[in-house]
């Protein structure tokens, strides 16, 4: 049932003191009979409670539902939860008040620009343990709460049925059943529920011309009568829990995403030569056929000249050479261009179409930050930290030093600046999002303040709740936990130094098995221009590895350009890369020997056509001897979850994963599915279809040998039942 | 250090815009000379930002440090956690902001009358988790909370020594430290903190007449001048947690209390012959000496003469019959009267005053119903229920009646009713408190509204944070711990149906080791004149063996009399006694052959001597061989908590106690005492003191073997190391 909020509390207060079992004038009064016009004389409003009670807590209240233990929630409501368009929303919560009284509740949740909420009757799991579940079907910021009364029909019902049972007299019980059914027909009609009203006008009929008590009470007690009543409650002295908790439905990309990230400038085909984002658009196609959904482009807008950063980050540029893009900024304006070496506005409007025509979406780069020839630099000289000598600060991070790059100082004493300032990368999100763009890979939010991002992810959602944000933050964990509470869509993560098959299993399930599953949506990049992790010094099986435990680890997984073609020359003994494309244009053989592109296309593949690849939180380990042998599932929920832990019982259509972690050194790994977990008995024989071969055999029981070697460091398969 | 709020406030804004690294204003001035007046001008209020930021979130603010996973709280701190005393309060949070600034924080904590927070500072345990401990001296309610803020000086002392440490030139890092530390000379100025206030000159002074940058760096990098630096911090820019948390702080009788109940009229020394209060007083010796602190009285109230009960549970009373105490009002008045028959408020004057000048306390009965001759009965039918015949509703359970109870109705219509009837039971209440009565037992508040608790409890303790209230509530569990949150002081348990083994420790340990530690304090009653437990019925050793578990598993026991007699008659088979002193008067030999008064005596007094009995949470049970062996552990910590978890590293003054829970059936069981807890190496031989007879042995090794038997079914014991 929908109601407006403010119907809601006009009916509640119309209904409010009318309750005869609690309205000691009601109950001295004759009963009245059953014509229209009694009723509505029992509907008229006399007191509007929730008006005259100034808190929950205040002297004399009747709100005295107890609604505790919310779950899901964040830190109180502190932060939104986090799901997709279609996802279910279980809530749980314990629900109880003092006496004896039946209750019932509601879930009640509302989009944010709704005027409405939504209700989804709440029912008794056990031991004062409540749930409801309900199916997202909008993107964007929504509330959800509960409310709960008491429910005076079937406390009343109870107590009869206990007094038949023992055969006592229940004349007195049945006048207070027909002044409750009553009530509840003057609530129907207001209500516009002629049936219910001529179902309960009925029964209040068929008990006044019964015979007995007995058969006036069975007329009362009768169980779609009770339904009946259910549906129009008494709610003007209901409780409600004394907080709306949010809730951010984003669309489906937000949880499930192939990333590929590339440097428009080192796209074309002669050897150092840059070239302009529409000279970049051959690549499209194979991006496309490798899979990807979305083309992430460092920042492309105009490079700043002062300080310019030389090749491999030397300190002086020499002619020609490009700069590093996070140097954002020159006399050709800042955050809201784009740079002209790279073809300008125009050219951006064209990259992106061509994106959108190969299926795929543009991601932009957020980087707040100037290079001390931005224009914001001598415009707002005020958004800027200041030495003692009046001189701007260059980023560091002592002994460190970013001379080409100004941080911005959200910190500065002048309340007015500092609002400016917050508007202003507001105005630059909304210049690219009214631009097409709808995901921003943000850089280093971690140096910005909390209070900013929640703000400006709010400003920008509230009206395009199709927007994404992606944290770069790498950082202690309790600051990555905060970016994602305070509003990131996805996050990077700590994946590139998880290595050892304990530590990506610890890991992993702390992201997808904890509360952090709530809010916090882990996007695995292999690599970054910024991280050439070491053990891709390994070679090809370990790229292989990587890609696989990427892609389907996660929902949403990631690589930058040059991971395909298995590069890894590294800065000295540096986690950075060699030649690195930040300072120089780099143009690659994208068809060179060795790639491993069809490897990616197919699990690319793989993650479209199976559904369970698509889930972040499906994610279970399983048994597997062998050190070096990582062996997990992805599967998706068969039926209902577990109100009481809000976790799947049965599973279905799983997808198998077992990785040797270390390829280099070939290790016969024996798996050992969890095979009831999919509804197969431990003694079924099953079918193992290899999901990168096609290959099918079938099995028996739990043991599963297989030999990941340095050739195939990976299975990738379903588990089916056998027909019979 | 002590500040008041208001004082706070002003220093903070005094001092508001004032720090230089981010004044712009301050900044591009030239330094200040080191006079008195240019320090007073450095603090002189430029802005508020307190006052100009509407909010936490507010656009442009900076307040952006994240205080979060705040340890203790309950349910985010709406409800009060509890200590005594003495106790020490654990405080541990999560702080962190953005950036690459050091922070610090204070713990603020204050009663609820006073003006003044006292400061604890907060220090960095490890990954953003930061902890500070207090000792809790005044009762009362209180508040507490963390204000956090960016440490200035120690964040750029640190980038100082990196480039010190790196050989670059660091002119303008010593022009910036001069310029903090002339503001926080001009905040220790303003506190009036003179040594400090010079020692900051004299290093100013250093710096400036050093010959070289790596002088005048040593002279502002000095580890004291950091000291004194933190601690004249800028707040101005600081952040609070978003709530202040409250905090109960009880008297130590809260937390430690033997109770015994008894029925005063049933006193007397004749067969069926009732006595007052004052013919009662002869028993206080003897319930002294077995060590009690609480006497406490069922109702003492006029007791209804409408529809009195009989003998057990009658419908009619008979001539003569005195009817149930828990049946209260009369034509002689109603909750703050004393029964005639009972001697009047004179007797209960006197028999308070006995109580006490035998080390104890009394406590009172409140229990909120009224028999139907109650004067509220016609002064306030409002606050009673009506059949829609115009009747009062008798209290029922259907098909169960209690006929000589009207329940009161906390849920009549009118607002006005409802807040004069909560006013009534805090009169009655505050009654009872200002004729100095301290403790009330109260009776099934389940039926009441939580709000009402809430609100009561809170009322009475505001200016009197000395009185205890103990719930009698046996309900479902969520209700149990709903009843403590609000406010209980000491609640009723299970217990009396936890009979195994495992039953115990299960629940035990959830009473003491899970988060109800925080504000559930389970008072174990062996007995109540309504549960009369099956297992009483083995007679004897059983009786040891509750009164054992009782007194050593919780800081709080309590019997009903009879118990010390090996009491089990029941009526029926039901959990009631026969003969009930509910419904009549009851003369017994109180020195009775079989009876355990030595026992519980003993028990008493080494609850008294040893104060590891006298602690609620530091129960540990420890491993013991024999289903029916119970081995469990209470300690005192050793040295401080584990800051990380709240719980202590390390143990001294042990109390091991083995029970054999099932009597009936002798059992050797071998006990494991956790040796390392208390300091004793594994291989260490130590001695055992048996706390009973008295008797020493020397053991070695973790096996201790006891034989539980009907004769001794227990151990008391402690170990400790052997000096060598």
């Amino acid at each position: 049932m929908t109601t407006t909020r403010s119907t809601l509390r006009r009916v509640a207060a119309e209904a409010a003191g009318r309750s005869p079992n609690r309205d000691g004038a009601a109950t001295r009064r004759e009963l009245p009979t059953s014509t229209d016009a009694s009723v509505r004389a029992a509907a008229t409003p006399q007191a509007d409670d929730r008006a005259q009670e100034p808190g929950p807590w205040a002297v004399g209240t009747r709100r005295s539902i107890v609604i505790e233990r919310m779950s899901p929630e964040i830190d109180g409501g502190r932060h939104a939860i986090k799901r997709v368009v279609g996802d279910q929303l279980l809530v749980t919560a314990d629900i109880f008040a003092d006496g004896h009284d039946l209750l019932d509740a509601v879930l009640l949740v509302s989009g944010d620009d709704e005027e409405a909420w939504r209700e989804i009757p709440l029912r008794l799991i056990e031991n004062d343990r409540w749930s409801a579940s309900t199916t997202l079907e909008r993107a964007g910021r929504h509330r959800y709460t509960i409310e709960a009364w008491r429910d005076a029909w079937g406390t009343w019902r109870e107590g009869l049925l206990k007094k038949v049972d023992a055969r006592v007299p229940v004349a007195t019980e049945l006048a207070e059943g027909r002044l409750l059914l009553t009530g509840a027909m003057a609530r129907a009609e207001l209500a516009g529920g002629r049936a219910d009203l001529n179902r309960m006008r009925e029964a209040l009929l068929r008990s006044r011309r019964a015979r007995s008590e007995r058969t006036a009470a069975a007329a009362l007690a009768d169980e779609r009568l009770q339904e009946t009543v259910r549906r129009h409650p008494d709610r003007s002295w209901s409780t409600r829990l004394d907080r709306e908790l949010p809730l951010m439905v984003d669309r489906e990309r937000a949880r499930f995403s192939a990333w590929y990230e590339l440097f428009p400038r080192s796209q074309g085909r002669r050897a150092g030569k840059a070239t302009t984002l529409k000279g970049a658009e051959w690549r499209l196609p194979d991006i496309a056929a490798m899979g990807f959904d979305v083309v992430y482009l460092p920042p492309i807008h105009p490079i700043g000249r002062v300080n310019r950063k030389g090749r491999n980050n030397t300190l002086r540029a020499r002619r020609g050479d490009p700069g590093s893009p996070w140097a954002i900024g020159s006399s050709d304006g800042g955050h809201t261009e784009v740079a002209r070496e790279l073809g300008g506005l125009a050219e951006l409007e064209h990259f992106r179409r061509a994106v959108e025509a190969h299926g795929m979406e543009l991601a932009f780069d957020l980087a707040m930050q100037a290079a001390p020839d931005h224009p914001w630099v001598s415009e707002h000289p005020e958004w800027f930290r200041h030495a003692p000598d009046g001189s701007i600060k260059y980023a560091e991070n002592p002994p460190k030093k970013y001379q080409d790059i100004y941080p911005i100082d959200f910190y500065g004493p002048d309340a007015a600046a500092r609002e400016a300032l917050w508007r202003a990368w507001l105005g630059v999100v909304m210049t690219w999002v009214e631009r097409g763009i709808r995901i921003f890979r943000v850089d280093n939010p971690h140096t910005k303040p909390m209070p900013f991002w929640r703000w400006l992810i709010g400003e920008v959602q509230r009206d395009h709740p199709d927007v994404i944000f992606l944290s770069e933050a790498f950082t202690r964990p309790s600051r990555m936990r905060a970016l994602a509470k305070v509003g990131f869509t996805q996050s990077y993560t700590y994946f590139t130094w998880r290595e050892t098959r304990d530590e990506l299993r610890d890991y992993l399930t702390e992201l997808t098995q904890t509360a952090m599953r709530e809010y916090f949506r882990g996007n695995l990049f292999t690599n970054t221009p910024d991280i050439n992790p070491h053990h891709l010094d390994h070679g090809r099986p370990t790229f292989e590895v990587r890609a696989v435990l990427a892609a389907t680890l996660s929902s949403s997984w990631g690589m930058y350009s040059g991971f395909e073609l298995c590069e890894s020359k590294r800065l000295g003994k540096r986690e950075e890369y060699a030649s690195s494309e930040k300072y120089e244009i780099r143009v690659r053989d994208w068809d060179a020997a060795g790639n491993i592109k069809p490897l990616i296309a197919r699990l690319n593949r793989l993650r479209r056509t199976r559904p369970a690849l698509q889930a972040y939180e499906h994610l279970r380990f399983e048994n597997a001897t062998g050190p070096r042998t990582l062996f997990y599932r992805k599967a998706l929920p068969a039926g209902e979850l577990d109100p009481l832990t809000g976790y799947p019982l049965r599973w279905r259509d799983p997808v198998y994963v077992a990785v040797n972690v270390d390829p280099r050194t070939p290790e016969r790994g024996i798996l050992h599915p969890d095979l009831p977990a999919i509804g197969i008995g431990w003694q079924d024989p099953y079918r193992i279809t290899d999901l990168i071969t096609g290959r099918r055999r079938t099995e028996r029981g739990a043991d599963v040998a297989v030999d990941l070697t340095p050739e195939q460091p990976f299975r990738i398969f379903t588990i089916s039942a056998l027909e019979a």
